[in-house]
């Protein structure tokens, strides 16, 4: 036993969220539902990353909605303004500020070497400026906030990397401990959701089933699960209802309806709309009070606003800009 | 005549300056004075763009004392911040951000065909991310402040290029004019002041005479000045001497002492040191009061900011990300 049981501090754990649009099944159970439920355990900041949406969303109308619907659905799927922090990045000047401070001791050969730049040159893209600076943002929008946790894809821990080793530089470059070095923690493998053609569920794919869906559109996009003839159990269905049910739960009825396509799919239909239907009525109701969305939003940029300016004093004091 | 005389509004004159230490008369002659005599026709502001040179300046303690420097260096030539604004660039976050949202329209081809990038890759040097974006982040310099005239020297006319260039492309872009497009005001010829060796006057040659020259300096400086023994006239001496006195005010004395170079020479020195002194003792007198210098800057600051805050507003605006 010890006095202390009570006083440890909780980590403090980065989201950034792209305001891409429509959520999916896949978008909840591969990360969303990851990152909500360590709301709990961490000082959980969700971060709406417009100004890197802003390499793709280029229309003021989509951005706005996009924002504001993402909003929206995170509060609605559970994000708590009361334990968390969710704002938008273009509430908060200093992270496009450290950016600029970070690209000025970052050499150009080590920012080609990042995968999305390399791709791009790869397949002879032509990528935007603000798209090959993205690493350098993204270690702005984590080492601002101290962050000791970013939850992360397989195939983003490059991006944590970056952060690190630009956090490294800082510190030796300006001979001062001014940031401390983030830790990537890899989403669960579950993390890649079957879409309804049985690849990885994705809108470029076509192969979605929307988040927040109409029992119609449950019902059509479960219906349209492709399904081979080759096995008793349609892998597809089977692979989607896992998400919802646990194996035991689902033992009996794929035993006793082994080839009957339509009995199982009709089983996911009632499974899934019980499941929506409640994160779709919340979602409702908040669309309709879009003044008390936009309040958690705005309390949310002036409490990140508050600590990113604390840690900019200190980044102004190394670099010796600071004069008053 | 006409009842609008005197009502024609001044021009908004943007001049960037480096805080890269030491001024010397070349710098004074081939640029500074002539920035400094437009603050009477124009809303002129002078930036400290210490953001910028954090690209070389990675010292905290070299920064702070040559934004301070500077500073006194301006005031003590005449800048008059009743006039005109002086501040300095990471005063007013509003310059990295609009940077950031430039970067996010603007393609790597694009940014590459820049002349400091293309040099750099010529003589295969590596470059910062910083160097390689200044183009984005002059332009938002600039283009923050519905700046009418950038002064440069010809060789830095593909700067305001750039900033014309993206002015056209926010405006396109987002469909909105938010931008005004800048001219570049191109600094007189005699711009290119001789050093003491008779190539163009520079820090890297060791030629200068510094600005704020003590007289055992200007004696030494003068007096060092290479001079060939070809003809009547000491050309490195009667160049510096042009800048001055007149053509007239000068025609007697080297008249009267043709292939008299120690005789020249101590008439320039007698003319650069009636010049330096009251500069010197100006530069002194501000440099006791650092509190007054300092609160100038600050000053000045603020009278940014709030022109760049309420330009970044129609920006949010045009780009969707205002939602309050």
């Amino acid at each position: 036993m010890s006095f202390f049981t009570t006083g440890m501090s909780k980590k403090t754990l980065l989201s950034g969220i792209q305001p891409s649009g429509q959520l999916h099944i896949g978008n909840y159970f591969g990360a969303i539902k990851q990152f909500i439920d360590m709301q709990d355990s961490h000082n959980a900041i969700y971060m709406i990353v417009d100004y890197h949406a802003l390499n793709t969303i280029q229309d003021k109308k989509v951005m706005s909605e996009n924002i504001l619907n993402l909003a929206i659905d995170y509060l609605a799927l559970g994000l708590d303004p009361k334990k968390s922090i969710i704002f938008k990045q273009s509430d908060v000047s200093e992270h496009t500020e450290l950016c600029w401070i970070f690209d000025t001791i970052t050499t150009m050969p080590f920012l080609m070497r990042a995968h999305a730049y390399k791709d791009a040159e790869a397949n002879n893209k032509e990528i935007s400026v603000g798209k090959f600076n993205y690493p350098m943002l993204m270690a702005a929008d984590i080492l601002l906030y101290d962050t000791d946790i970013v939850p992360v894809g397989q195939d983003q821990r490059q991006h944590v990397e970056y952060s690190r080793d630009t956090a490294q530089k800082f510190n030796n470059v300006f001979k001062k401990d001014v940031f401390k070095l983030p830790e990537p923690k890899i989403l669960d493998a579950v993390a890649i959701v079957p879409g309804t053609d049985g690849r990885k569920m994705s809108k470029s794919y076509g192969n979605t089933i929307p988040l927040f869906a109409t029992d119609e559109e449950i019902e059509k996009a479960v219906m349209g699960i492709v399904t081979d003839s080759s096995g008793d159990v349609p892998q597809n269905v089977y692979a989607i209802h896992r998400l919802l049910k646990s194996e035991a739960e689902l033992k009996d009825l794929y035993e006793n309806s082994k080839g009957k396509y339509k009995v199982l799919k009709e089983a996911l239909i009632i499974d899934m709309k019980a499941f929506v239907k409640p994160l779709r009525e919340k979602r409702e109701q908040l669309a309709k009070d879009i003044d008390y969305v936009l309040d958690i939003l705005k309390e949310g940029g002036k409490r990140a606003k508050i600590k990113a300016e604390k840690k900019m004093e200190q980044v102004k004091s190394a670099i010796g800009v600071d004069l008053y």
